[in-house]
């Protein structure tokens, strides 16, 4: 029996894992633990650490996919994925040209920018009235 | 010129409104102007009062569709649009067949059922704390 009998297992991209994904999932635990006792939330900004191709996808993979998919279409699409943890959201921004220009992780009950803020709801009050107003 | 040279213009539709559509938007402007006074938002069941199709595309046209469209995939598919009214959802649930089950109008900075709920939160922070010591 020679070498060539022996089989190989190649584990593709495992080498390529910088370390920093498994050092944010800390982290995440970290923002929720803090969450539950304060309130307050946090996020990641997954564009400012060294982080390969290989970190984001073992990254998807622990944190799998929740229940809740939001879409916010603004300047441009933004993508808020609850992942299996309740609380922890993988947020992606696009530009108008529909390129990717942020990815971040958000510990939040929901993420800010899609609760309505009380600004923009006393705006679509007062055009709501004017509208009753019309009807009669 | 006789009666048939008058042009007639059928107002498809308008005959088949009820009155309760128009009288709904009254009842989201209060609540929207509770939730601004008070925090405490409300939702109204579209199936609990005598709702025509023609009273569910008029309120539709009126409330228009804001930036945040929401799915949840729970036992079914339920859906949480925003209006253009900010704080304003239209909510529709679904059973396993895909059937709707049951419509609303939701007041609220963010619908009841999409956020986070802390007990959630705190079963995925255990899971992910044993991920985090199987990794060690």
């Amino acid at each position: 029996m020679g070498l060539e009998d022996i089989p190989v297992t190649v584990e593709t991209g495992a080498a390529d894992l910088t370390g920093n994904a498994q050092a944010l999932l800390g982290e995440i635990a970290a923002l929720l633990q803090r969450m539950l006792a304060t309130g307050e939330g946090g996020a990641i900004d997954l564009a400012s650490l060294p982080f390969s191709p290989a970190d984001r996808s073992w990254l998807e993979q622990r944190l799998g996919r929740g229940e809740v998919e939001i879409r916010l279409m603004a300047a441009g699409l933004s993508t808020f994925n609850e992942t299996a943890c309740p609380g922890v959201w993988w947020v992606s921004h696009h530009n108008e040209a529909g390129i990717r220009v942020s990815e971040l992780i958000e510990v939040a009950r929901i993420p800010e920018l899609v609760a309505a803020h009380p600004d923009d709801v006393k705006i679509g009050l007062e055009r709501l009235n004017n509208l009753i107003n019309e009807l009669d």
